[in-house]
Order: C-alpha cells, then structure tokens, then sequence
C-alpha cells in the first residue's frame, strides 16, 4: 500500500490569517490534491493525529475535513485501517499547475473542430470588451442620453412579486404585449402592415440571422449578399452551408440583374435596403420592385436588416421592403441594440404568416424567449410614447454629434481623410489616401486605443478603396475636438500625416 | 388616368368617437390601401374640396394628411394637375383581408425550408405559453418561493445612471464577476477545478448546445446520446448534421462498450451523469472513468449537462465528470434556470481552455453576452450568500413538495401508476399499465389543462414501459391533494381508471 503522508503534508498550507476556517482550508486542498492526480487513488492518509501534530490543528478540524471529503466521495474510511483516496481517484496523470493558454483559433486542427468553424476565422471581438473612451466604434449608441430614470421606474412595476408569468419560460414567441406595440410602431414608422402574431422577439437581429439560415439553407444552397456588406450576417448564413454571392453596390443598391447573371436560382438574398450597412446607400424603387418580383418568382426569401433605419437625417424615409412585397417572400428584421441599448438583447423578426411555425418551432429547440422582465420594460416604454420621444432626441443630438465630429475631422484631418456627412445611421465614412491599408491603419490606430473599422473588413470580391467607418453617435459635441486631436495626434505618431505636411 | 375617386370615398371610413386624429385617420387608411394594393400607382386622388365634403372632414385635415403622404413618398402632387399615388406602387396585387393562418411545419414543402428543419417536426411548445395552475411540467421551479425583494435590491442597485458598462455590448465571454461567482460555486458543490477564464455565460444551457454543435460537428459525424435522453440537445446536435447513435440506459447510466459496438469513433457524447435525464440514474464512477478514457483516447468530446443537480434530496453527490477529466475533453453546461428561474435566461459552459477561444468566436457571432443588468444581479446574488441560502431553502422545499405529491398519487392512484420517490432532481416517473400509450394518454390529459410528459418523448430505439413525467417543484404541499384529485378525476373522465376499479 503507497504512502504519501509526506507528500501531503508537504503541500498543504494553511493560512491562519485568512477568513476560511481552517478546517475548510485543509478540506480544499486534500480534495484538489485528488482532483489534479497528485493523491492517487488507494493512498492511504496520515492519522489524523499525526496531522493534527504535523500541521498544529485540532484533531475536530481535521475530522471536520475527513468527514465532508467522505460523504463527497474522496476519501473512504476503513474501521480500524485508516483513511484511504478513494479508488475511482486512481490512475489519474498529474495537470501542471499553469493554466494553458488557449492556442489562436487558426492553430486548431480540424481535428478538433468543424470545418464550419473555418468561417469564423479572424472574427476579432476584442474590441467590444473595453471601448476605450476615445472610441470611434460605429454601433455604439449614446448611452450617457439613455432615460434611466424612466427605465428604471418602468422596471420596478414587475419586481412587486414572484409570478409564474415573469419567472416562468413566457411566450415563445415573446411577450405579446411586445409583440403588439412592434406591430403597431412599424406600421406608423415603416409602413408594414402585420399583425403581433407575424412578429417574433429574438435576441437581437444577429440571433435571427441564424435561425433564418438554418430553417431556410440547405448546405450548398446560395445566397446573394451585399459587398460590402454586413461580416456578421454572412458569417452566419455561412456556418449554415449557404454559399455567398457577392453582389456590387452601386448608387441604387443591389442590382438583381448581377445576381441573375452570377446565380439565378439562389435561395435567398441578405440586403439593407434602407440604409445599406456599411455605405449607407438608400435602394431605389426600381431596384426593390426588381427584387421582390425576382424572389416571387423564383420562390426566394428575402432578409431584410432595417438595424438603423431610425437614424435619418435629412431625404424622405422609404418604406420598408417588407411594406412593398405582396407576395410574402421578405422577411423584415429589426432591433433595439440601437435605439435603446445593445444589452438589453432584444430585437425582433417581422415573418410571412407561413414561416411563423416553422421559426417558432426551431426557435423553441435552439433557446428560449429573451427575459420576460426586459420585453414588459421595452413594451411599456413603447406603448407609454417613451420610445418615439427617445427616437426624436436621439435623431437631433446625432445629427448635432455628426455635424460636430465632420467639422473636427475636417478642420483637423481634412488633408488626410475625405469625408461626407450622412443622411442616416451612426457612422460616417472617412475615405483615405488610395495608397494605404485601411486594415492595417485601423490596426494601429487601435494600439493606440482608438478603435474604428476598417472598410475593407466588410468587401468580398468588390475592391473599393480605402477607407474607415467612424461612429459619430457615442462622441457628445463637447467631446469631438479633443477625440480628433487624439486621433490626429495617433497618426502622426504613425507617420501617416507627414505626406499632408 | 384611371380614376377610382368612388373606391376611395368607399373605404374611407372615419371614426369620430376615436382617440385618433381624423387627418390621421384618413392618412392611415389611404396609405394601407396603397400598401395593399388597391390604390395603384398613377392613380389620381379626389380634389381636397371633394374629399372634405363627402367625408365632412376640414380641408386643413385633408391636407394634412395628403401633406405627410407626400412626404413619405406614397403620394406626388403635380401643381394644377393634382395628387396622384406615387408611380412606384403601381402594378402591386391586391392582398386578401384575411389573415391566413401559418400551415402546419409538416405541410410546408421542403422548396421552402431547409432540409435541417426535418428535425423539428412535431416538437410542441404549447404547454409553456399557458401552463395551467394544475400543470404537473416537470422543470417548473417554485416561482412563489423566488427571494423577489433581495432580487430587486440588487437590481436597483444597478440603475442609478446609464453606463456604457451596463448598456453596451458587455464582455463577450459572459461579466467577470459571474464568471468568477461560477467558478467559485462549482469548485465547492461539483468539485470542478476552473478559472473564470474557462466559464463562458450563454443564454441557458440549450445555447450551448446549439453553440457546442456548430463548433464541434461536421455533417455526418455521429455522436452518442443517451436513449432515452434530453430531447431538445439530440434535436440541436442533429440539426447540425449529426448522426444520432442512441445507447441504452442502465442502472450505471451509459455503457461505452455498447458505443464502441455500435460506432466507436463518435465525434461527441451527450450526457447527464449525475441525474440521467429523464430517468435520474445516477452514473456509476467506473463508467464515467470508461467515458472519459475513450474520449482521451479518441480525441472525442464529451458535453456534460449538469443541469438540476442542485437538487439531490438523499445519497452522497458525486463530483462532476468534469472534475474527473485530467485529459481535457470534457464540457461542462450548467444553468440557472431550474436554480433561480427559467426567464433569466442565464446558463454557463465551462471549456478545455483549448476551446476557450474558438467558442467565444463562434458565440461572437451567433449571438452577444446576455444583458449585463442580469449578469450583475446574478453575480451579486451568488458573493453575498444568497445564492447558496435558496438552494438549501429549495432543496427541502421539493423534497417535502415531492413527499407530499408521491403520498397522494400513491393514496388516490396507486393501482393506476407505479410510483417510487427520485432521490434527485425536479419530476417523477409515474410508470403506467403496460397495454397503455403514453404519449396519447399525456395528450390527452393536456386537452383537461393537465400537463406532463410521456416518456416515450425522450425514447428513440429503446422502448420503455408507458411513463409520464411528473413535476413535484411547482406544488405546493397544501395543493397536493387538489391537483391528484384533478388528475384522477380527468383519468376517470377519460376512462383509465376502469380496470383498477
């Protein structure tokens, strides 16, 4: 029979200062000696005398330890014979005491992974943790004007009791209530004309774009896609099997002339027509008719992300595609990410009435409703005129942070960027120098803690030139001088604005 | 010029007892029959002096309203010429009044949906929406014991001003806090040895398995799964290509002899080690050390779904598989729907650091962090001692809910079902006589607002004997006897009680 009373011992240390009884003290670390392998199964113990002498505690303190290491399995005990490891602890390889680091995603084999996985290469998600203060990330909304103290009463309405109605799983397909003040809101403000039961909450338009593709692609199956266009959604309908065909934006948007001519027959085409994500270009008419008519025809769906279509400033709002298709064939997406906050996770999708149950159905399978607290919140803010308020102040004080910010980047940057205002969302465009990398610059400018995307990101096939998507939204007025200066300041650092001087 | 000054002066109709503005009234019902298709493009619109006599309605309303159809662009108005319907709504078919109901998911072809969608027939998600107040659905916890006022201190604390912290995107791996709140609480009850780099927050375990399959599954890999076993997790793990090999269950759990007959290089394995679900076997230390050699061996994963084993009303808990696993293949899932509430939405994973990255890639793009507001809350209410206190409360609750449950069916029905108390976990099994058929029995049981599950549910090729699932955790004790007396009486309604008569 192997002994290691003096392994043990030599490795237990307890500290009498700390504010965990020693006895526990004593109890974690016998039980991590067992877990990591170091005490193998069969090994007997010392007697807790033995112990009690080696490590200056009471005998009760370590029969205290024995004993909770007994009921949890680790250690039997054997009238007469002592304290033993557990046997199913035997034959265990000892872990080396440093966590690994996880190696990057691109040295993993496929061994371990799926091919699937491939497509999420070089995701980068690192900046979304931290934001420094200095940020120009687009997406970004301006929290410091969010109405907390309104959320926050609207809030304490459904904390009175414990219900099974706001604790239990809730409607699949989101709170009703929710759903109805969507309906109600997207006829006013988009012109679609549904009823609460075509509208699903999900977790945001990101979580739709998933479940879309997995009940609408078949492996192999093609989808037209915007270039550039929106990283995330193609990700998605890629992990599916989908196969992207990338279609130009011109000044109409996409043209279902080029998609007839690289692949007809796709199964469904992702497209931002209200606001196309990242150019900001508004579709025209001719082309949305095209579209539809196309996707009638062929029996295609049609995802429509109108994320921020809230945000115009100037040029008459169109109605959503989804208002224009009589055939059934859009599928209309939005969320509150922008108009409210990205972590209250809510977004929703807008359906034809026939996939209604087929959506509700793998929804059910692959995650829940979103919290019913958060969906009761946002359906009293919507239905109590709060949200249209908030939508107002919040188109003027864009508007009023982009003018501030152009101005700024003009004035200081003008030479280096080329830059335009906006007529709707929350980043602009700044068009650099033909010769530079924009994936590069952005990768820089991020060292130094300003964190913009590059265009480049979002271009498949379409090469356009370079340049770097600013968010304007999260920088108040006050606040533009002093950001450009710090960005003019990051790239003169980096030698970008020597050939301006 | 068609004209169709009749058919609009028809369907006009103007409430005046309503709360709505009659200009917007007329606005609205203007812009659906656009929308609808039944005004058409080019279509000239009556003079406003017409419009305001036959509608008796002020000019300054008319124009109004015609003012903002202008706007948005359904309505041109050519000077002398008057207003016409806008030339791109032109050619628009005309949409039925009535809503058509969405078909069955097993009507609609597959020229519609994907193929993976197959795995979705016929799952239900009815009984969550409702839940009668006599419901016996397992996985219902007991709302009314739900500590709401400590739950909303703790909210509130986090609402006195917005911040970028509270409304952004949030980390994506999940809030530190709770990620080191998790690992803390599984280190103490699972005997799992992590870092809170290792935990990553996801909306419920069901998530994860969905995340787990995309990150882990190529098309045609098969993985082992218990049979009978979790339902939702094989139709996750199938709707990312997998192949299903069910393994029977025994007294031990799963037996890894049988997959290494059936298929032994199995991508993956899911299981339920500590309380099979549904059948509440506990698996035996030999055969979770068989389990975990295999997938050292074979560089397979196991998903461990820990999901009530908070629950364990007698017999010693055994550590986690997790804690077992020196090879690093295991993932461990845990949630908190069943130990807090199920619209939290709130669960966990913890990886082989290997994993630790790429998952947080996949997730990056699959979807985002939960709502920070809830991951503080819970953070919070796991470091203060609350956490552990509701388990300890809970626990005795269900036992003493089940006690009482088990005395009355076994009272009232006891020559109906074979009853034996579970000594973990939230439901029991009520074995039925053997000629019956579960899963019409529990459908029709449901029509009398009775909810379980028949066991057949989670059977793929092992046949059981006829069971239902009975949940114990939503029962008080003092309605114990009330809901079997609904149960016996709906059995005796429906004619099962004859024979024991």
């Amino acid at each position: 029979m192997k002994s290691s009373a003096g392994l043990l011992l030599s490795r237990i240390e307890l500290d009498r200062a700390s504010s965990i009884p020693l006895y526990r003290q004593l109890y974690l670390q016998i039980r991590k000696q067992i877990l990591s392998g170091r005490l193998q199964g069969g090994v007997r113990l010392p007697s807790t005398r033995t112990l009690s002498k080696e490590l200056e505690l009471s005998r009760i303190s370590i029969l205290n330890a024995f004993d909770q290491l007994i009921a949890e399995g680790f250690l039997t005990s054997r009238t007469g014979a002592g304290t033993y490891v557990g046997h199913e602890w035997e034959g265990r390889g000892i872990d080396d005491e440093h966590p690994r680091q996880p190696p990057r995603l691109s040295d993993l084999s496929q061994s371990m992974l799926s091919l699937r996985s491939d497509h999420f290469r070089g995701v980068s998600y690192a900046d979304w943790a931290t934001g420094s203060p200095t940020s120009f990330l687009p997406s970004h909304s301006a929290y410091d004007a969010f109405p907390q103290s309104v959320w926050k009463r609207l809030l304490n309405r459904h904390l009175h009791k414990p219900t099974k109605a706001m604790l239990g799983y809730g409607e699949l397909q989101g709170l009703l209530a929710l759903r109805e003040a969507i309906a109600e809101y997207v006829f006013d403000a988009r012109g679609i004309d549904c009823s609460a039961e075509q509208v699903v909450i999900v977790s945001g338009a990101q979580q739709a774009f998933n479940l879309l593709g997995m009940l609408l692609l078949n492996p192999q199956d093609s989808f037209w896609m915007e270039d550039p266009g929106h990283i995330a959604a193609r990700i998605a309908l890629q992990a599916q099997g989908g196969q992207v065909v990338p279609l130009r934006i011109d000044e109409q948007g996409i043209d279902v002339r080029q998609g007839l001519a690289l692949c007809p027959d796709a199964r469904l085409v992702f497209t931002t027509p209200s606001r196309q994500h990242p150019l900001g270009v508004t579709m025209s008419y001719g082309r949305r008719q095209e579209l539809i008519d196309w996707a009638a025809q062929n029996q295609s769906w049609i995802i429509e992300d109108d994320c921020d279509s809230e945000f115009r400033y100037n040029g008459r709002p169109l109605p959503a595609l989804y208002a224009m298709d009589q055939w059934a064939r859009v599928i209309y997406a939005g969320t509150f990410s922008k108009v409210l906050f990205p972590s209250l996770r809510l977004g929703y999708v807008i359906l034809p009435n026939a996939l209604v149950e087929p959506f509700c159905t793998l929804r059910a399978v692959m995650d829940r409703s979103p919290p019913t607290l958060l969906q009761a919140v946002t359906a009293d803010f919507m239905r109590e005129g709060h949200f249209l308020g908030h939508i107002r102040r919040m188109r003027a004080l864009y508007q009023a942070r982009q003018q501030a910010l152009v101005e700024q980047l003009q004035k200081q940057l003008g030479t280096f960027f080329r830059i335009t205002p906006v007529e709707a969302g929350m980043h602009l465009i700044a068009w650099l120098p033909a010769h530079l990398d924009d994936d590069a610059l952005a990768r820089e400018l991020g060292q130094h803690g300003i964190h913009t995307y590059p265009l480049s990101d979002y271009c498949l096939e379409h090469v356009l030139p370079p340049a770097l998507l600013i968010g304007f939204a999260s920088t108040p007025e006050d606040q533009a001088q002093a950001r450009v200066e710090a960005l003019a300041q990051a790239l003169d650092k980096m030698g970008y604005l020597q050939p301006a001087t």
